[in-house]
């Protein structure tokens, strides 16, 4: 069911040396990880980092972001701000991300500038810029929708007119979480767009049968891992459903793998890597990369020997990378999104453990605005349909739309 | 091979009413639980406590402590201090311990003082003074060893003369890792002890088939469960390894979990107990108490449904217990210690996920003097003998015993 991938070092990147722990005068010292970013996922990876005890640091925008409230040593700084993004990663062994959302120029003077950025940003930016990832990726012949990059009313008109309405519409940069996703409905829709955003990646309009998603992960060692293929849920855009393994056929499964691991290696990836597909009745298309850990892959913490948060740090510093293999025939994790009441889940909390028995529920301590992720959970089962139903009911009660 | 039992309210001790998570002006605020202690146990419970977005803060003696490393809010005392350790658990919604070393009379004080104490200081006791252990589970009922408490030169002979040298002393209070056990040749060394430590609790030396422990977890809500039943390797009085489930029979392990659960009902413990038991061709008797989570609990992270840490603090804030289950066949933990020659097993790190591949390690970030637990590493497997070999050649790389 589920199929891990040591492929050596890579033959277009040649693998970075592995960090070495150094003895200082003072003492041994640990790999000193940075990650830009201290959301949920800089808060989990931190969980990671202690069972290693390596020397993590976040780099926030506040004191209340999810990372720093957990504990994690951090540094502010805003990321759009060249001077203090720097100022905040100095002293760093590696850097590495919890979002995109860090200019890629940025990026780029870091490296220049002698830092150890994993990703590098010619990797990252497949994440960062939507125009960039369709265009190169079609360039390696990899799968993806029907897309034009466009500036110009005409060009939108030209590709509009091959592939009728809707249309999909992207800015190249700048959307998670559904922001940045428009379903466009006639020309004047799209004029007042492309008039609001200056380019736009353009796709049709897609039949799904599902959508999937993938983790890899690449050791700057030269190693590289997969985790099996799920099944996601979106609603409005926002992951909110995981299911493991994803309910299609094997081969597409293996199929699905193999697009993964062939993708973060030709684009020169380090680090975990989740790549999204579409699954359609002509077969896989990319979606989207995310070139850190992702919302598709919370379930690793209790559903595979080796969590993704664990796996991104190991493979960031150059250390042997852990088995991706499920320990349950099943999982499934939901999303607990901020109600529109404004209630606080944890206010449900020991509801829900009383509830639904053997869930596991991460809380992210972050202020309960509507919509908003704060947590996930997860439940481990013998088939995905039984454990998606219970995952599916703990989240339930801690949004409050169940007893 | 593993029960879990939920016995309900507690037939001698009511239960205590369940924390209810507050809503306050400000906001919703979570239980805020104080740990006195901020060794490796509070480490793995601050971890264990970000995923339930709990308010937990560790009370430590130093900035250097384990717990402390890992980020976890803390507050300075010395905890045979009072006005040091009060002063640190104010504002507590529940104070909880990873060790035993604090004076009871200040547990006595902190309860008379309104102080939410979990487990009470009558309970904690059982861990606190062997001599009060053995006296009370003797008078309750329960198999522990022949045993005297003596004060005096007489007493001592007189023990000697039923059950012949070597004698097992332990002074009543104060000992852990084996220090405070005393294995006595002769009337000599036993009166120079005496002369020493003014009581001590006497034993006969025993014929041990094995070590076993067995954890309890019981909730503030009255409800209980049990662990699957566990074989302890002791070197040096220190516990070095952990196999599961312990190679014993069926009916023994019935019986193990059964006088555990009965023992921490007895006393009226809440929170996780370890209760560490000798194997002797008689039948089972009681080694130790541990009121709090234990080194014989650490394969429960990775092995268990719910791990023994975030157990623990389910029980003291008094929300519904999780399933105990093992998550394999078989899972073995065994201690990293600090080699003799001082070198720190950070060093090896890498190459010892690279040797041992799926093994979990857990360094407590502790400076590696030798003989100090500095971490554990837990493998899952098919057989227990499996788990154990390759559990121990994952320790023997950390240790640098091994290449």
């Amino acid at each position: 069911m589920q199929r891990t991938s040591n492929t050596g070092p890579a033959a277009v990147h040649a693998p970075d040396a592995t960090l070495e722990v150094a003895v200082a005068a003072g003492g041994l010292r640990s790999p000193r990880v940075v990650m830009i970013g201290a959301g949920q996922l800089a808060r989990m990876t931190h969980q990671a980092a202690i069972s290693l005890a390596l020397d993590f640091t976040v780099v926030a925008a506040s004191a209340d972001d999810a990372a720093v409230r957990a504990g994690a040593p951090w540094r502010r700084a805003d990321p759009n701000a060249y001077a203090e993004l720097e100022a905040a990663v100095a002293g760093a062994d590696v850097v590495t991300f919890d979002h995109e959302r860090i200019p890629p120029e940025h990026l780029q003077q870091l490296a220049a500038g002698g830092y150890n950025l994993q990703p590098k940003p010619a990797a990252k930016l497949f994440a960062q810029d939507k125009a960039h990832q369709r265009g190169e990726l079609a360039r390696l012949g990899f799968p993806v929708p029907e897309f034009a990059v466009v500036a110009d009313a005409a060009s939108a008109r030209a590709f509009a007119r091959r592939h009728g309405w809707p249309l999909v519409a992207k800015p190249p940069r700048g959307g998670y979480d559904g922001r940045g996703v428009f379903v466009v409905a006639d020309e004047t829709e799209l004029e007042r767009l492309l008039g609001e955003q200056g380019t736009l990646l353009l796709e049709a309009r897609l039949d799904l049968v599902a959508e999937l998603a993938v983790l890899t992960a690449r050791s700057t060692n030269g190693e590289a891992v997969v985790y099996p293929v799920v099944e996601t849920v979106q609603v409005d855009g926002m992951c909110r459903e995981i299911i493991v393994p994803a309910r299609v056929s094997d081969a597409q499964r293996t199929e699905a793998q193999q697009l993964a691991l062939a993708i973060s290696e030709a684009i020169g990836a380090t680090g975990v890597v989740a790549l999204e597909l579409f699954c359609t009745r002509a077969g896989l298309l990319v979606n989207e990369l995310a070139l850190r850990p992702h919302n598709s892959g919370h379930y690793t913490i209790e559903g595979c020997v080796t969590s993704q948060f664990e796996q991104h740090l190991r493979a960031v510093v150059g250390w042997p990378l852990g088995s991706t293999e499920l320990v349950a025939p099943a999982v499934a994790t939901v999303n607990v999104v901020g109600p529109p009441d404004g209630s606080d889940p944890r206010a449900a909390l020991p509801h829900a453990l009383a509830t639904v028995r053997d869930v596991h529920v991460h809380l992210y301590g972050k202020g309960p605005r509507p919509g908003r992720k704060l947590g996930h959970v997860t439940v481990l089962a013998a088939n995905p349909d039984e454990a998606l139903a219970r995952a599916r009911r703990a989240a339930a009660v801690l949004e409050g739309r169940a007893q």
